[in-house]
């Protein structure tokens, strides 16, 4: 169940303490360096190359892929950056948030996706430690996210490779919730084609989509939810490493977890509607069942008993004797089945 | 399902490049230019022609249908207005919202009315630039909302020939908000029909007649709740722009917003009880069509016994040789039928 | 449907301009003129000539049933009103809200009572102009909640004639919502006769009256909520209209909103209960009728089987040519028969 | 139904005028006065003889049951209270709160406790007037709650003696808040016992009882919700008559109404669940009555018509001649009706 | 029910007075005294040993398992711990909350965990006093949370031998705040668990095990909803007694508390979502009985009518007599079977 928080329970722990959830996954470290003019991209064998870059007037980015605890540690050391920090990016299944220190801030964001194999919806921990000319980005896996970023400053294009590190942590942010929408199409469809479904046959089967969905719609709540509360702090924060000038974009990012916050109390409003949809789909299919029951008994069990009567063994049965009784029987048999049937009609069951 | 944000996605795209969603439609520029005295109103073939205006001292009115990323773009570059905002304006699907910029205040406003088409509910964005002594409007389409407010300035009613660009842009805001009483008028149309409806036959259709106005409701909620607030931002905004005699204006449209959103909330309120009828008129029908069942079940399943019995075959059966056996036969089914139906009258079931 | 917000609609209409909703009925002006020695009081013929009062000491009360766009502009004019005022007593269906302007107050509220006629809740908008000493009401239509202040005025009970126009504002303030109460304990009879009738029978009729009554309470919400807002603003206005003593007074009335709206609240959780018992009241008929019928056919059906077995026709049926064959048959139904009873009754359904 | 907010409705009466509520009940007043060193406690016949106590130094409380007007005008005029106050201890109904007027504090509270004879619960209002050196409280009727409080005063138990009125305020308000837990005790028994009963058998009256439980609840968190409020007020009020020293102990009485509050809420949801149990058990009950009413009838039905077939008086039936025809029928009959059993048995209705 | 609020009820109590709730089992006092070099740990027998620690510059850890009134009257004498705070750690079932006291800070938490026997949730209250260079903690009995912060003592793990109480204080609240992740792991477990029963099989049992469920999330947002406050108001707390370089650790906490927050929230939609799977396979499996007894019986009843006809005893049937009717009497039966067959399948009941 997605629902749970998987925080990796270390009751006791020493805090700040950094051991990592994953180590299965080598861990890759990628560097971009970049000023107007000039631009440097290298994967890394070891983050000891990284360290460098800091000093220079130009704007890094260092991406690490995986957590290796090492290569946390000597971050840790080079950049002097709090133990609790790093904790939180190790610790996988952190709340979205911002945190300021002193001579950098820490975001954590979730990358939303769904997850081909599974065919569920997976949130990624992406966290965001942005320094005076530098941005470290801590992925739990490979992903194409960042991509698009990548591409507009080797192109230069836009205003992306004439800016500070913070706009590149506002097109890192932005390309994050832009990301969002790409999953909230996706789930829209699942619920126009629920709906389909719905209408089509009401099994059970249908009762569990309808749950999944929404457990669905509430683990991204939870997940995106508190972003809204996270891009507002960061707009407002007055923090010197960010350039008033980038405000307006911060707010364009605000606007759009905002729209996807709107989005998700919709689906949950259309997905409890799904629901109830279905529950009043059982209860006409059990409605007409009940009619075809009512009109075969309700026809045939009143006939059978006139058949009875005539059935029943007593020496003096005069109607017995008569010529035309059968026929009278039959006769009043058909009136007997059309008035039912005529009754139905009338009640609108047939 | 218009729940989904319908949101151009474009991950990774430059912040602030403009890419209209639509151009399969010529965009239409209309200017008007008045002052108490004079009135000028003029299509314009292209968007250059309306630079000139800005410098003098009358209020301009541009009017652009359609969304062309080439006149945006001049728009752009002559009136000096942020990209973000234009971006904004060509990709539908914002959120209501006020920004205020150097200069200009830009709104963000949902226009509402039923297709006829579809006969489904239809929010068109409506951008409004607000400047010194001009106000641009970006339509996705023609719509005839704004008419009225065009006649009051043709025909001098009013006071809006006396005014500065801020009571035009109030009036435009007022025209929009107006325009949602009459989708909420028909609206309320619906419910009360489908009410009626309900309380004729409740077959499944009407299941999904009340979903579709909750998806309505749930919808418009979604375009017109943000507007409170923007209305209240507007309101409080101290920019130099508006006049604090139109204030008092403001005041009056954030009423009107107010009404609109407690309306979607009865609204809400009145489906979800639309719903409760619903189910419990299935559970009637059900209990009446059991009650009918039973009725015939029970009335004719012990006569068919009796008769039943005096249908076998035993050599040795002394009832079946005495000469009003058969008479008494029936008259103990006539007594036993009427016990029946007497319980049943009793039990308040016939 | 009195949900509803029954605005005028008048898209593009200019605002402030005065047009009636109802002019079918003539408009009425009545003039109370008092001070704490002396006191006038008689009917108008015009508006103007209640204009003399104004400059007296003594504090005015002008009472205008009916909206007469002519009365009321001319009200405009000598009192100087702002249009848009007049424009929200002229259109019936405003929110209750409290506003200040220069020299005078603006208050609108509602008037709720019970209509003998439709037996349904009716909504009159009130609307309060407050002066420095005077006081002007506009009414929908003929009402006697004012009554009871005019007599106090008269008879000079209480501080009211030695109270300036601040304290005849809150009289009728509290006229109004102590009128409240009668309607809040004419809806609390009506939610008790509902469960009484629930607990006899439940039919869909009942489901109907639920959702009225629902609907009511969801309908005074809408024109009660509001209330409390406006009575704070109004407690914690500084204007020099209001004299600080009379503070006390107002947060009195402020008091009476809240128990009116928590006794909303409670009602609408008593009506959502009443519905909760009547699906459950469905339920347990459709059970007991379902016990009926399962208590008669498995009774039955299993006894007919055995006389069907000794109504076959083969030659060979050892049992049938036995003499006592007939009695034991019987005697195995009627166990058979005692047995069911015996279960059924252990399973607690006869 | 305890619902209804039972103002005495005087709909125009005078603001501040005192007609009680109820004059059947002679109106008793008791004095204790107490100092560090002495008490005096007596039983008054007339409120005059209070008023000397006034003017010592040492702490008066004036109990004083039931309402009789003339009493409260006596003390309106010795004390100097405003009528609006003695007007809310004379109207029952108040909504908690607490004013602050020059030189004294005034409360509305609500005793709350099962009523032996009506076994409901029944919420007594308890004004408290807190002067500088006294404290008038003011009950509908005779009850216990105070006792514990008295006892101490007079044993001279705890810092009761050593303080001021200001503490024996604190004292009364912790006994009516104490006393809160005994019905929530209560209440929270008849919650289990209803859940207790409800897994035994769920006949209709089940309902009821779930819904006189959750109007009940909801009948409570009307009385005692407001008091989170009023006691963060009295907290957090600056007045000259409460020493700050007082504070630790308010918030120790405002901790606990939080406690009763949550208490509440949690109440609220296990009512609410307790109505979804009871719904499943009705479904339940219904599913197994149709499990036996289809077991019957699926394996009879097929049974009877067998013996219906041969039953059949065609003259040309060759089974009906061989031997053992019968036995091979009874054997198909016997072997469908095992087949069906095992049929029933693996859908696991059996 | 857990959900009662189990205060010991003592109405008109003196305020801080200590009587302990229980006092069954032996009261057991431990006490760690360290500081960057040394520590010294032992149990005490008294808790006056306990006091000479008080006066050195180490820290001092004295934690309380049990509640014995006379130890804790002694605490108070010696630290000078106000009487109300004593009272809130003797009596068991206090809010979670923080209080500011000069010199010293008192925090009630509540340790969360299941019950071996009961297989319930159990909470139990923990009382923190933070002074200077002290934390004593009350326990109501023997638990090993606190084990893992001895750990960390003893071994000199971590930075906690370098720094004050205040880090011993936020150590003791990580480690109350990190063992709720267990219980909510083991909660997530227990909602998968059913989730899969559910769809095995759906009787009543499970109807009480969602309800059971519903109550313990409602009582561990009872228990853990004030925390996210309490800790807020502890980080945001300007004491002198938690120095500014602690706050980033408490942010930590408060970070996890929200977790554990939402984590809950999701688990309550969760669980109502079950519920409504619940419901839905009732229907549904209602549903599936009813369409076997309606085709047995559609089935059936006709046919028995057909054989029952030709079971009539009139003399006068032609029928009877022709050679072939048996033969075309059964395949009429057959092909109207075959007929209703047919009828079913295309309405997809079989």
């Amino acid at each position: 169940m997605p629902l749970l928080y998987k925080k990796k329970i270390r009751v006791g722990a020493v805090p700040g303490s950094i051991e990592s959830d994953k180590s299965d996954q080598p861990t890759r470290i990628e560097l971009i360096d970049y000023d107007a003019g000039d631009i440097t991209e290298k994967p890394l064998s070891s983050i000891e190359e990284s360290f460098s870059c800091r000093d220079t007037g130009s704007v890094s980015w260092i991406n690490i892929i995986g957590n290796d605890a090492d290569v946390i540690r000597k971050i840790d050391e080079h950049f002097g950056i709090h133990p609790l920090v790093l904790e939180d990016v190790v610790n996988l299944g952190q709340r979205p948030k911002i945190e300021e220190y002193e001579g950098y801030l820490f975001l954590v964001l979730k990358m939303i996706y769904f997850d081909k194999a599974s065919d569920d919806i997976v949130a990624e921990q992406i966290g965001l430690v942005i320094g005076e000319n530098y941005v470290i980005s801590f992925q739990e896996r490979e992903g194409d996210v960042f991509e698009t970023v990548r591409e507009r400053i080797r192109e230069s294009r836009g205003r992306i490779r004439k800016m500070k590190a913070d706009y590149l942590a506002y097109a890192l942010l932005d390309a994050i919730v832009d990301h969002y929408f790409v999953v909230l199409e996706r789930m829209g469809e699942r619920i126009d084609a629920l709906e389909s479904e719905l209408l089509d046959k009401a099994d059970n089967n249908i009762s569990l989509k309808i749950y999944r969905l929404k457990t669905q719609v509430i683990f991204l709540r939870k997940q995106i939810w508190p972003l809204r509360e996270v891009l507002a702090n960061f707009h407002r924060m007055e923090s010197a490493l960010i350039d008033p000038a980038i405000g307006v974009f911060l707010r364009d990012v605000y606007d759009h977890s905002i729209q996807v916050n709107d989005t998700l109390e919709a689906f949950r409003d259309a997905v409890s509607g799904l629901h109830d949809i279905y529950l009043s789909t059982i209860s006409n299919r059990m409605n007409e069942v009940m009619k075809v029951l009512t009109i075969f008994s309700a026809l045939f069990i009143p006939l059978t008993f006139i058949a009875g009567i005539y059935g029943m063994n007593f020496e003096y049965m005069p109607e017995l004797k008569w010529r035309y009784s059968y026929f009278v029987a039959v006769g009043v048999m058909v009136s007997v089945g059309l008035g039912m049937i005529i009754f139905f009609k009338r009640k609108g069951w047939m």
